[in-house]
């Protein structure tokens, strides 16, 4: 039988996607299992978005333009003006989800055996993008102690080598729901320009910030325009996952240059996505006032109530839907499987995402879980009420 | 400023690109442009696919499966058995078009390094997603005088060295047209399985076999069920290229558990599109009949008309929608050139792919040009009338 390949065999399989089938085996027996796990908000798509789509007229679906359609780009370029992003047409190319405007920028890069430092706990797939595109990640450990803010520069220059070509940060993050703020990200700054390295900039949570914090772009970190690379998608956005319509924004024009060679092999994003894209950039604020007022219930519920359960610390995340939650436990991976497959609660259970699979360094992240806030406030109450109870015997519980 | 990576440098820019810059000066100066060098298709994408978009009951469009949707991969397995093709949904997985197909394949299965050899003239993309996957194409010529038959199994075995872990295949042919008999796969079939590599079928043209002959798959092949990866995809199909819905099928459970691990990276191919592409399914057997007879028609007008012209030879393809025509010049690429630029015959002109794009060794190609037949019969008599007319007076004409 032929091989299987050094990179396939090397890709991690989600942390999640281990639990499963525990999940299934208790939904099985009758067992409600609620979802603090993913990423899949609950919020209603616009409408504006959904009767584009609906409406129509193409009578052939054709390839659009491998950056994306042209309409849709320059569309895209001005809507950044309310953020005092400067960009235009010409430096956006539209990709199959975020997740390709990541894997197109390090193709277009960086080389086989590079650097990019990334703060962990950080999102899990940049282990595979990075596999897939034979780049080394070196983490740098951001904290709960300080609520997961961005580590001092000190610490980054510790772990910087010759082989460091980039920086990737996810602002506001997944998984620690943390808003860097505009002085964390000048000093990023710093770093980047003294050694001159990439900084990829992973913004898909831009428009979740709260309690009056607002977002500061890494486009407009002064002098950076050649360095940095801003990824975004409409995913989160307006609750479109499935549309798959990410892109990537750099002022670099070598970047460009040849990351469209890289989006011209692979022809073109998806056509519909992008009609029902173009549409959603004309959402009203209303849509994302009522988004907002329901995030920030839950967030401000989840919060309040997790830190009532004894031995439970949840820091206050400023922005995206998730947080980094410390649980009086042994190791998150066995809990995770454990309140799936031996506990039950008035025939209910809660599905958690172990933090181990979000550190890169191996050991951190045992008492963490990843908790969405993406449930209504009555289901989160009740995973809550579930969680604090299965903490109570859990026999692994450490205090 | 900081670096472009060597990948990114290696990747080709596409031989047609080139030719667009000259093509809208020739839009400019009011001169009507035929395009013969795209494979993207006049024909109209099914009505139920577009009614499934038009109808589409999601109020919030999620993630769909890593693997893709459940009920499309059950129906697309079910629709195989149509060619006797035995495969069920747990061997398919749907991908960002058929590109996507092709890049997860190579990195599920080739390392760094790894060589895999292909016919040219070869779709010019494979460049690119080999160089993505770090891996090496070794070409093996097929020749227009025999119409561009698979070469012998001797030619093969002269470039197998310890490093070919694979073949690929594209029946029917893009670019050539040629349609590989059941003996040329069973020859094939033999080196595949002395030297235990992978065969990567691309079958996206499978339904465009004209003259009675029929398409025999790879996936039939006896004995090589871990060996074969098919590639399909809906592009050219339903003519619903822009849906970018591919996927691969493979009987070899290691290739399909790695393969998903990059699937499931990226997430998920997109929801709009398996909408549509499972819509498409139930396309009526007039819909392909109507497509047939058009192509058919197109094709005949083609190879005899292009014949008729003094010094060109048109071989007479037997599947998909392109040719590899011999042309009376000295270098495709400038006739491609000067045809758009410093001709143009009753205030028109066409645009053609030179075939030096689609091989791999230099040299070869240059006194060849690739055709598509997406064009109307009226388009394509002034489309051959205008060539006729500009090979009188190209300047580098060879007899």
């Amino acid at each position: 039988m032929p091989q299987i390949s050094d990179k396939g065999l090397a890709m991690p399989s989600s942390p999640i996607r281990k639990l499963v089938p525990y999940s299934e085996a208790a939904k099985s027996r009758g067992v409600k299992v609620y979802h603090l796990n993913i990423g899949q908000p609950d919020i209603k798509t616009p409408e504006l978005a959904l009767n584009a789509i609906k409406n129509i007229k193409e009578s052939v679906i054709e390839y659009s333009h491998s950056a994306g359609n042209v309409s849709y780009r320059k569309k895209l370029a001005e809507s950044y003006k309310k953020f005092d992003i400067n960009v235009n047409c010409e430096e956006i190319i539209v990709t199959n989800g975020g997740s390709e405007a990541i894997t197109i920028s390090f193709m277009s890069t960086l080389n086989i055996g590079d650097e990019v430092i990334i703060p962990e706990p950080f999102y899990a797939n940049y282990n595979g993008f990075a596999i897939q595109s034979g780049v080394v990640i070196k983490p740098i450990t951001s904290s709960i102690a300080n609520d997961f803010a961005l580590p001092s520069i000190e610490e980054f220059e510790k772990i910087i080598t010759p082989k460091t070509k980039g920086i990737v940060i996810c602002n506001p993050n997944n998984p620690t729901g943390y808003l860097y703020s505009k002085e964390e990200l000048f000093r990023l700054a710093e770093i980047v320009k003294k050694y001159d390295l990439y900084l990829y900039s992973d913004e898909v949570y831009r428009e979740f910030c709260y309690d009056g914090h607002t977002h500061f772009s890494a486009m407009n970190l002064p002098g950076l325009e050649q360095n940095v690379i801003m990824l975004d998608s409409v995913s989160k956005r307006y609750s479109m996952c499935g549309a798959r319509v990410g892109w990537l924004i750099t002022k670099n024009k070598e970047v460009i240059k040849t990351a469209m060679k890289f989006a011209q092999a692979r022809l073109c994003p998806p056509s519909f996505g992008q009609i029902a894209a173009e549409a959603a950039i004309d959402t009203p604020a209303e849509y994302f006032k009522e988004v907002y007022d329901e995030y920030i219930l839950r967030r401000n519920f989840m919060v309040s109530e997790l830190n009532k359960i004894p031995g439970v610390y949840c820091p206050n995340p400023k922005g995206a839907f998730y947080t980094v939650v410390k649980l009086p436990i042994d190791d998150a991976d066995r809990f995770s499987q454990w309140i799936l497959e031996d506990f039950e609660y008035n025939k209910q259970t809660v599905m958690v995402a172990p933090a181990t699979g979000f550190y890169n360094t191996k050991g951190l992240g045992k008492n963490e879980v990843r908790i969405a806030y993406v449930l209504k406030i009555e289901d989160l109450r009740n995973a809550i009420e579930t969680l604090k109870h299965a903490l109570e015997v859990y026999p692994g519980r450490t205090k």
